[in-house]
């Protein structure tokens, strides 16, 4: 089969590989459909995560089950399946409590398990999909194609905005500020809209992604960064700030930004991935300012967030800008990199 | 009247200064009937906080009310009233929020308020309460003496306990840990009780704060600390750690440990003033821990927490074990700070 391989910096290419095969009775071999290219896949394509060598790269996914082992009861052969950015056995103490990327079985995509067996990136034609049962959630029924964007988007970038939201405690009358116009940004608006909030302000300096902010429930945007996009925010919340901040991008920069942003006493949901980032933990506990987030728990939230997509209610999918054939990756990446796109979609 | 002053490192005295006066018309004049010493406190007594000269002292405080500025309606002269660690007005934004420490016109004891006008420390026999309607809180009628204990900690020590088990959202069900068993550890326990939490386990190496910790709630003591001690609460907590830790204490090895304590996607709750803490972002991140806290506001939670105390609910004020007039309050903070008292009363 074919999978996307990144073997330099920048050098990112759709190899020929060995298909993968079930290794234990708990997994199962799924048939790609769709898969995208995540803002985090740009750290180690840009150099910014250390290469190990050649990698395999991927982790959002929906696709076909073509094989299952023996253990597997939730997916047969022929079903649709989301499979999340992490695998994970949904039994475990750290599953029950909701944290399955914190799984004490579980793992990311592209390199060996607890077992030593490799696990597949999902940039590619076929993916050994371990602890299937406790890791992939199956659609209701086969989905219309115009559905499958959106449905993808359930695999990570969607998720993680709401994980963000969920992550700075965003309900009903919240004020939200959201750091970051990226794909995630993007979704964490559109998910802090979904949980209820009263007003939501969007930082974003780029045109498309200010219009597709609105879209998805920003009422405003802030183009100014830095403490001078921070002091616009406080005084457009009663000169204190906003009850929730969603840092979606993960440097020192935005982190800083989103705690300048937030009212006395509110939260800063974190779902970028941190790089360099520095606190002052005396200014943060002098101002009771709360932070918390991490890798999104997606198979937690899958069941609810399914049924929204599925119904038409919410149309994450529409982060997605650029759709290309798997073959055409590496212009996929660039298009990234450069911020031509916001996502890219990756067909089969 | 007398007040205390911190002349030098551990050169502390009762001096005469010049009684306060009314100065605006929101303030009230109070005269002591007990305060006490707080482990903060100790902090510039060690040195450990830069001295600005000698600087009055104190910050916990009940008493009656002597005089009332002609703006006043909420206390007369002879009420009695608890006075927290903070004075704030309970009307700006950020007090609505309920984050009375962060007060747009509110400030601390001790020094000059924003109109210049200096504030007393709270270990003297008299005090101008600024903006007395929005800090201070009176009982229903005169307490009986057995109780003023109990309502002298409702100025700080206890809900300041409270506010780490709300920062690290304990509520009914919750596995507890409270990191630091001086007053404000001991208290958190008890905050913690009350909230419903399922199991508590104090960190605590000293006999007699063992058995008040017992008696406040905790259901098991551990002694070892760090690393070793955090292995240990793991293992009692199906080999994950605490759903809420409550960091009582401020240097860096305490939240490390209170860090290390919680469960994947758990709360840390901390209120002990933070001294050269620094954060390992990528390793919260990666196991999705919340932190939260900051000076506790106090003059939100007291009207709940002075109803339980006033009914006998609870006995906060057993975290007193040493009781000096104030003319001894130099052997008040000796005794604390040598670790012969857990936390002194001042009587007036």
């Amino acid at each position: 089969m074919r999978a996307t391989v990144l073997h330099d910096v920048r050098d990112i290419r759709l190899d020929t590989v060995d298909d993968p095969k079930l290794v234990v009775d708990t997994d199962a071999i799924v048939r790609t459909v769709a898969s995208c290219i995540c803002g985090s896949d740009l750290w180690p394509y840009r150099g910014e995560n250390p290469l190990r060598g050649p990698q395999r790269i991927g982790h959002e996914l929906v696709g076909i089950v073509e094989q299952v082992g023996s253990a597997v009861s939730t997916v047969e052969p022929g079903d649709f399946v989301i499979v999340p950015f992490a695998y994970s056995d949904n039994t475990c103490a750290v599953c029950e409590r909701g944290v399955h990327t914190a799984c004490l079985n579980g793992g990311f995509w592209g390199s060996a398990d607890r077992n030593g067996h490799f696990v597949d990136g999902l940039q590619g034609e076929l993916v050994r999909v371990p602890l299937v049962d406790g890791t992939a959630v199956k659609t209701p029924s086969q989905p219309k194609e115009a559905l499958i964007p959106h449905l993808l988007t359930l695999a990570d970038v969607f998720p993680t905005g709401h994980h963000a939201a969920m992550s700075a405690g965003v309900t009903t009358g919240s004020t939200v500020v959201v750091v970051g116009d990226g794909a995630v940004g993007l979704s964490a608006v559109l998910a802090a809209k979904r949980l209820g909030a009263d007003r939501i302000v969007a930082m974003s300096r780029h045109q498309d992604r200010q219009e597709l902010a609105r879209r998805f429930g920003a009422d405003e945007v802030v183009a100014e960064r830095g403490e001078e996009g921070a002091a616009i925010i406080r005084e457009m919340f009663d000169g204190i700030g906003a009850d929730c901040v969603l840092e979606c991008v993960g440097t020192d920069d935005s982190v800083k930004q989103a705690l300048r942003s937030a009212r006395p006493g509110g939260n800063i949901g974190y779902v970028g991935v941190p790089h360099g980032v520095k606190l002052n933990v005396p200014a943060m506990f002098g101002r009771n300012l709360g932070l918390k987030g991490g890798p999104a728990p997606v198979r937690a939230y899958l069941p609810e967030l399914l049924q929204d997509v599925w119904d038409g209610v919410i149309t994450p999918g529409d982060v997605f800008d650029l759709t290309l054939p798997l073959d055409q990756v590496a212009e996929g990446y660039r298009a990234m990199d450069e911020r031509r796109a916001i996502k890219t979609l990756l067909t089969i």
